[in-house]
């Protein structure tokens, strides 16, 4: 069993012998590198190991790493979950987050140098499933030499991907946390989806995927905003923003900001063009949108029924992306595949977002299973 | 009192005297046409004018003119609500509606010429409030030498223009109909219409504003589609649409539109391009975001309650843009302000556009309100 220490950003690099990852379109993708942090140890047991499966634009630093300097001491994404002495305990569980694959966040996506061609993928990228990025997620975890997940957590396209784990590898996995997710993008979702990717390929600068240094930044811009827009809730806006107006005593009367959720927003796309890749939007938002466990339903959840996983399901309540109903819907398909399911719908006015901001609820619930399985679970189905 | 006629478009041109209308903004306006259709007679007593303010997009032909050909003859937009026999009964009602002021269906907006340069005024066209576009309709009412409208009916932006009717001109309303409305923007409801213009204005085609016959098609495109998923429901989405693919079997791999929602929304992108001015979507949406009774609120309420208005005010279930919370806030203010209010929650699936499809519950409700305002209310205070 390999000690893993510890550390900031590293980079695992596999299928540059020529065959590559096996993809659900078919083709084969490689060399293929999936960034990735890890914290804590793992135990002697080997039955310690927390995946966190990140959202949309996340990346592999879900936390920050105590005592250290620069980009891997700064606060991670889930700062307020992850960490010595949290809800997901990084002085008891050996915590696993990788940026997946088709992101821009260090892993192999369509902005990485196409080995055929030595420019960027592109287009040429092929297009993939969220089954394609637990794919590759579990060849990072064969060879960190981790043979069982004492859980899979995450949010939204997170959660997905933490369903599919169980899908996919129903062996490795002791428990699953999905949170704020579906197991099916529905037509809002994929609506949504769908105006953000046209936003982006109809700005010219979007030249077919082929933009260079010189990214579509308007378009990306406004696909930022839909997508901002749909992770919030009318109650939350409400109360951030009213109807304030920015940095002004009365109306403007021409087409600048009036209003401060307005300033809110030109900010928020801004910042994403800064961070993140056109391209990646295109190819993650699709796979969401093909994400769809009751397709070949009915079997993927009776291959769960001898896997004997515990499942926690989380929604928030003022989540209209993936709303309540939803998290139900994957309840009873659970619950009709045999399975230990435990529900939960936390009341929070934020939004999708809800998952993402610290609520105390959220930790209790988290911290209160993870103790379970640990305890009770995890050993006995651990190796 | 003239008797008008039951016919196609008409057009009634004001302000060509060197004043113009007399904007919010502080600028005057002229020449200003309005087009506008008529439908039914008025009657001898002059008490049975029905005006119907159109939404965002709308236009003068709410209905078909009975017996006539081509574009008169054809359905209108509120087809299921207006005609002989229906709930707003042209056999007993005069009904008139206007296109706003700021449009482009045939009333002055920013794609009309400017007098001053022989060009489209573009963003020279003046800032519009919702009080302006009131404020046009008063001169064509005038005009049409009616003192006294027994209702004013709307949805959405027409709503607000019913309610403005009510503050602007109290003494000329004996009753209101605002239908699936706010007194108030949300932060939401801007945010999703800021959205849409920097998806116009991001259109290198749209040049700031002077793009003559090459509109921003894409960018007008993408903002349609914007706000039509706001129209819709995550329910009725389901049931219109769900997960089905598009005339396909399987995935596409590809970024063309798999799913029926997702070439739905480019149909109606399309659709909207071929008839819809982009300038006139950015001045229209201002004008809602601006919407606010609220502002110089108490004022304006207090005003009303010398008026003796009646309101039937009606909110849908699932409509999330203006939710039925803000029509219940409503009807507090107006209570308040001692107006006599009904207040009708309309169960509908199909969200803010549940307005525009026929319900027999709305129909019922508009007509038996009518009923009433016409027999007990109308004749004491119309003249």
């Amino acid at each position: 069993m390999t000690r893993v220490q510890d550390q900031g950003r590293r980079y695992f690099t596999f299928g540059d012998d020529g065959q590559g990852l096996k993809l659900d379109n078919g083709s084969h993708l490689g060399p293929v590198t999936l960034a990735y942090e890890t914290y804590g140890q793992l135990n002697g047991a080997g039955d310690n190991t927390i995946l966190i499966l990140h959202a949309f634009s996340g990346d592999a630093h879900v936390a920050s790493h105590p005592g250290q300097e620069g980009e891997a001491g700064a606060p991670g994404w889930w700062e307020t979950m992850v960490g010595p002495g949290k809800a997901i305990d990084t002085d008891r569980y050996f915590v696993i987050c990788s940026n997946i694959l088709g992101s821009c966040m260090g892993s192999t996506g369509p902005s990485s140098e196409n080995p055929r061609t030595g420019a960027p993928y592109g287009l040429d990228f092929p297009m993939l499933t969220i089954a394609d990025m637990v794919r590759a997620q579990k060849v990072l975890i064969d060879h960190l030499q981790i043979s069982r997940l004492l859980t899979v957590i995450g949010g939204s396209v997170g959660g997905m991907q933490a369903l599919q784990w169980c899908i996919s590898y129903p062996e490795m996995v002791c428990s699953a946390i999905p949170l704020a997710t579906t197991m099916r993008h529905s037509a809002l979702a994929i609506a949504f989806n769908e105006i953000a990717r046209q936003a982006i390929m109809a700005d010219p600068k979007w030249n077919q995927g082929r933009y260079g240094s010189t990214p579509p930044e308007l378009g990306l811009s406004v696909a930022r905003m839909i997508g901002h827009v749909t992770y919030l809730s009318d109650e939350a806006m409400r109360r951030k923003f009213g109807r304030r107006l920015q940095e002004r005593s009365d109306f403007s009367f021409n087409f600048e900001s009036d209003f401060e959720v307005e300033s809110y927003l030109h900010h928020q796309g801004a910042k994403f063009v800064r961070r993140f890749d056109a391209n990646s939007v295109l190819y993650i938002t699709k796979a969401a949108d093909y994400f769809d466990l009751t397709g070949n339903g009915e079997a993927a959840m009776s291959g769960l029924a001898e896997a004997d996983i515990r499942f926690l399901v989380i929604s928030f309540s003022s989540d209209w992306l993936y709303p309540t109903y939803q998290s139900k819907e994957l309840v009873r398909a659970l619950k009709r595949g045999g399975m230990d399911v435990s529900f939960c719908e936390i009341k929070a006015d934020c939004g999708h977002d809800a998952f993402l901001i610290e609520n105390e609820r959220l930790q209790e619930m988290v911290s209160g299973f993870l103790n379970g399985v640990m305890t009770n679970g995890g050993d006995s189905h651990a190796l």
